[in-house]
């Protein structure tokens, strides 16, 4: 039997027993857990906060039973008939350390074909989101012994020199794509290297923003955040120096890693005429803001709405942890672990954000 | 003497005569005005809505005495010694018929060295809008006989094939180089050939917007507007299909190009998942609206806030609009004209929206 | 039985007979070809010049016996098991007029998984090009009565305006999407509305392209040809006026549409400083040229090489071509249509470029 | 009076005397000089190949007699009546530590005010390499005690944290706008975080490619050189692994930073299907070499030839030079320092590309 933490209801989270899945459909990949981390939006999902992607196509609510569990790193266990490709087209075997898209697309509505990034997709798979426990082979979250993975979901190799604890980050780092996107948009917008960059909420989303944007040439990285401990791992993994929304003015691009209300707002006023504000942040429906569209208009502004991260830099973004394992400290990001048994006590910890960064459960 | 209309205070437009410009400051220029437009700006600017570029550093109110005007065209008249350039770098003679930029940036503050816009200049000139005509040699806007403009300021030769009422529009076609912003910014955002576009709002700004958006490649172009006949002329000039905002949906670009308050919120649910929404017409503050910043986020949009014209476009829309000239009228943008004299009534017709369109004074 | 041109060696096409495909593996589509053209590569490949994509991953020389055919029109007539979906997201059914996809990439190898266009894929199947008509179930190329495709081929509406002689040019307007990468080159490079475009070569492909450089805004059109007939056909499609290589000069962007040797040099003297050029003739290896990367560097130009269509723009490009259907006379590009049972002499009329312009091979 | 290195003729460089220039005219800016590089264009100078942009508008020969130097650092010692600016907007005033940029644009030509970069201005002025030393005031060059700038001279502020011997190397990486020029252009080309980077000849340019591809998140940083001192400095402060040219291939982005003829072919052969091709280092004309345009279209590669920096990259460079002054040992860039009294010396040990990496001319 495999061990999978399942939320059967809001803030009910048991460990349940599922069956092995010894038969794999052809092209499908079963991994044996090495770590899953906890993010926000899980925490939102365990207090009931489920309306994602608001007022969109892909608008949806609750799924319950849920094994919980979309950052994740494990072992390639199985591989079903005809084979299963990596991001880099070579052949996936038994023994392979990956990382698994958490989304699959479906590859054949209108977004999809015209190519566009699979939160886009109408028929989205989420791993750990979205796809109920009660439904065989049930094990499509992480925070399991065990992740059944679909024929065509991404899967990406790790470098040798990622440990699982940075790897399992590489869902996190992949939403910095957003940063990608900010370098092609055109000037007095976008950003360039030497830009200053402000991250508002250094969470792990909001310190994978800071650290990218530095590893993307950021001339100055400002982290905004209530949490001392916080500001002080931006530092250390970022080189980022603390600031108070209040008096941080004219910064070249504003990240919105927060999903808390009124954030917006700061970040409308910390950035400079003609810059670029991301919101990255804003993933569940926390309520409406007051704008005024001629300060949009009128101060030249850009802002880029990130609804999650994008298949295609998977693979580039494990290249790059990966050159700079060394030097930066990513590991400092994750401040617990627990087993799956101990799933509800890992849970419990990650809610209280004082005390604790990303918390991991390990398969 | 020199005739011009002057704004003593809001809604108090009258005819003055001020001297005639005997000499020029080396590579100042002297222009004889052909035609100047009534834009939406000067009649916020009338009725003394004057909060421009609110919050942002170049924010900006009420300047009194003042010669409105600066979609202008005209002949040169005179040029200072040391001469003047054209933009395509050959000097200006008497004679020439020229575009004048409305605006002129310092060159020398940091926004101006970084290659910005002139929209961010930190000490913008801007004729008709903001030099008062209490300051020698008085003649800073279009509404008059003469136009005096100041060393280095933007002049862009007329091909012949335009008449003097089309190249009066070309300051509001260079607005539209906010479609070119869309065209470099990345898919799924942005504006391809082939793209669905939606104007609200077909004022003289709108329809260069629709415009534009048809000679760029637009799929189909939708316009939305209360006024049958505005809706007429879109059809006319851009191929628009007119479309109700509560019904039309799923459209790649949106391009707000009204200043009233709530279609900013409209614009939202016109766009699809993924799209890109140009705020381009709350250039004076009319106040706030709300908005969930969940749903720029979970939506993965874009916005692109454009604070007026860029110097850099002016003389590839005057070559676009001369290429056109014969397969689009876009003469039918314009209603009436009038001469200086009688400015008051040109003032007086263009705020009667459902009678006119646009409203030249002409020299 | 199924009667299909078939190229057996260089210079021996002749009409064979193939079983009717009365069986279709899920998820692909048979479909009833209602036109197909002839193409500068098809004309290559007849002669035996085969070698393509040289010094690629891709590179590849000739298969025979061959079905051609790749810029294709046709009526779906089976679809396979589960379905099949067109580029809209919306199912396949009989009777659907549609534009296949004439290259179907993998999904799985690497270049696939990074989103690159389906000119890189390490195991493109080309229908037309590089299928062998020996393999079951034959039907690989649209010099045919019935074309097979293979699952997960792209697929696209073809709106009903179009008619089938203007919808089978869709492939060669595919190709244009080399426009809309150097409509995302940053200044001074790329291409703006208003910029100046030159094509060399106007044959179908530089027809398109002088076509979509018009749709996209182009302040002027060149075309270079030493036919009268082409450059007549690009002034009436496209507004192209005719010049001569050894005068034209100081060009925003050229369009290398042919193969021959010399032509490139001429594109570089044609080019202004910091412009572009796009290479998208050169596609079989016509020999080497002598080149001077001072040029390159001192003269700040931008090379595109373009390899082939994108499938993202298919969809697009048919929404395009069907806006002006009306106003540009598409059909002019077409000189010729033979049944399928008289593609010999097609190839003949092809080949005498003199008398002939796109000729087609009609179901 | 002041002394100055002057190149009187092809290998004849002499110290010389000049007087103090006492009178500025309004706008311009006395340097004190702190330190002046020799560059790879200064040495070919020194041989008398002079032929620089062939085949543009701004082709140019020799100017002799000539004070060299255009990576300049220096202390303002003076400032002409009017004042100028920093390139930040504030105004210079003696005692500032800043960076000259080495050319000046006219402002009033096509291309600048088409908003176009400096190397395509049509009345350059280019200080160290076309400003002969027998106009006065004589010092336009770096290589003396005092350097004159003409008015309206891009002068840009040196943060504290970066010593003279680095911030002299401005200029070189001011020409790696190159790379933020490929990070805009679309995929499957450009240059995106994660992607290979190798650059063949790491000289000074070279090494400065090398840091700014690790500065903005290359995943791996190839260097292709015959000296191995050079290969280790490289490795030292770009993290680059040696390679060799007749192995590396499928690389993502490849620099060619060499003058030398045969190396744009290894650069050809090196770069992934697909990828992007920089020459910026064939500045002067070394000669030609074959080409095959299919190549470039069947590979569906770009190339971007790059003339020179750009101004509006050097106040973002000097701030990403500051963040890093303490990470990265910019200082092994530069192998030995002469006084301007030695500078023949220094020209000497310079061209023994062997012994010596950037020499200096200190003031």
């Amino acid at each position: 039997m495999v061990q999978a933490a399942t939320l059967i209801a809001p803030y009910q989270l048991e460990v349940r027993e599922y069956p092995y899945p010894t038969e794999l459909e052809p092209g499908a990949v079963l991994l044996r857990m090495l770590a899953s981390g906890i993010c926000g939006t899980d925490k939102h999902t365990f207090r009931g906060e489920v309306e994602q992607y608001p007022g969109s196509e892909t608008q949806r609510g609750a799924t319950y039973p849920l094994i919980q569990g979309h950052e994740n790193v494990g072992i390639v266990e199985a591989v079903g008939e005809g084979g299963a490709f990596a991001g880099d087209g070579t052949p996936l075997e038994p023994g392979d350390r990956v990382v698994p898209a958490p989304n699959r697309a479906c590859g054949h509505c209108g977004p999809c074909q015209r190519g566009f990034p699979y939160v886009l997709c109408d028929n989205l798979d989420s791993y750990g989101n979205a796809l109920a426990a009660d439904v065989a082979p049930y094990l499509w979250g992480g925070w399991s012994q065990y992740l059944y993975l679909k024929p065509r979901t991404g899967i990406f190799r790790v470098p040798d020199s990622l440990p699982d604890e940075v790897a399992v980050l590489t869902e996190i780092f992949a939403v910095t794509h957003s940063l990608e996107r900010a370098a092609q948009v055109p000037r007095p917008s976008g950003f360039r290297p030497g830009d200053s960059v402000a991250v508002i909420g250094v969470g792990a989303l909001g310190q994978a923003h800071a650290i990218k944007a530095q590893l993307m040439g950021a001339g100055r990285v400002f982290a905004i955040d209530p949490s001392q401990k916080r500001l002080d791992v931006a530092a250390r993994v970022a080189g980022a120096e603390a600031a108070d929304a209040d008096e941080l003015r004219n910064v070249d691009l504003v990240v919105n890693a927060t999903g808390f209300p009124g954030s917006f707002g700061k970040a409308i006023k910390m950035v400079r005429d003609g810059g670029t504000i991301i919101e990255v942040g804003a993933f569940v429906n926390m309520g409406e803001e007051t704008f005024n569209p001629a300060v949009l208009c009128g101060r030249h502004l850009t802002f880029l709405g990130i609804a999650g991260e994008d298949l295609l830099v998977y693979e580039r973004t494990l290249a790059l942890m990966a050159r700079h394992a060394d030097s930066i400290p990513f590991a400092e990001m994750v401040s617990h672990r627990f087993d799956v048994a101990d799933a509800p006590a890992a849970m419990e910890t990650a809610l209280d954000a004082e005390r604790s960064a990303k918390v991991l459960i390990t398969g």
